[in-house]
């Protein structure tokens, strides 16, 4: 039996397939960039950021972290050509919210000590200033790892969730 | 002197939010789910899903692996309270087309040792058969984690990116 949100996946999928013309696209993002972002509920990455279908990757994960985001940035590139990284986190963000110790002490008291041993020293990557995190990450991606393209093009993002607008910020 | 790529985001994105009227919705997913899908370009997780504004977390990542999600899931169901997960992989995914000993290979060639030492044996997460990997993943989620609840809604799809739709797995 379907749950509410199984039927509400079906229902609309259903709709989009039914209008669907964008069969025949590559592979391969057509603009060879990518956007790293975050997976809050409040971004809407296509429309808010203007990534035509097929032009890019986009990876999301809890704060737009890249260094968390380092198996698919390489995939990217070193297999499927994308060239740029673009950062974009965002206002109000609930990295801003917790610390380390704070969500290490919720699993154990939610989940039990399985769960605490099978996380155990996690970084959860939580940070307290958000300008300054899109600052750590471009460090990370320009400075601080091999792994990445010394040729790629970098620059970093806030996305303001209260009027839909994004800032540059490096 | 911006990019195009990035000129592109600034111009697209002074359009989304000069239309914005969505500045007050709530930081939680207001439908308590989450969706787990690949980073590829020819998915649009928010109209191909049918996500609504402020109703999920969207974490993507390169083959939707909620192994390597395991951070950002835990984010999601402890500090902001989601109850449900959709695992979305889709056909033609790149994780298709290449083994570990492969993209180590190419890492070695391309970016020199120095990256390969870093990435050292990290797991790419590659896999032969999407359907397959759908079931790993939600064997994963409902019974090799201790991390995640255990009252978690658990459902896998398969995308198709020629068609458009999606496919019930398991």
């Amino acid at each position: 039996m379907a749950s509410p949100i199984q039927q509400n996946l079906e229902k609309k999928n259903a709709e989009y397939s039914a209008k669907f013309s964008k069969g025949d696209l590559a592979l391969p993002p057509a603009k060879h960039y990518l956007i790293v972002t975050c997976m809050d509920a409040r971004i809407d990455p296509a429309a808010a950021f203007g990534i035509d279908l097929g032009d890019a990757h986009v990876i999301r994960n809890a704060g737009a972290c890249a260094r968390d985001a380092l198996r698919s940035l390489v995939i990217s590139q070193q297999l499927l050509g994308t060239r740029e990284i673009l950062v974009v986190k965002h206002t109000d963000c609930g990295m801003l919210t917790f610390t380390n110790d704070d969500i290490r002490a919720t699993v154990k008291e939610k989940l039990g000590p399985a769960a605490a041993a099978e996380l155990g020293t996690m970084d959860f990557l939580p940070f307290p200033d958000v300008e300054q995190a899109v600052r750590d990450d471009l460090d990370f991606l320009r400075k601080h790892t091999a792994a990445i393209r010394a040729d790629t093009v970098v620059s970093g993002w806030v996305y303001d969730v209260k009027t839909g607008s994004v800032k540059s910020i490096a």
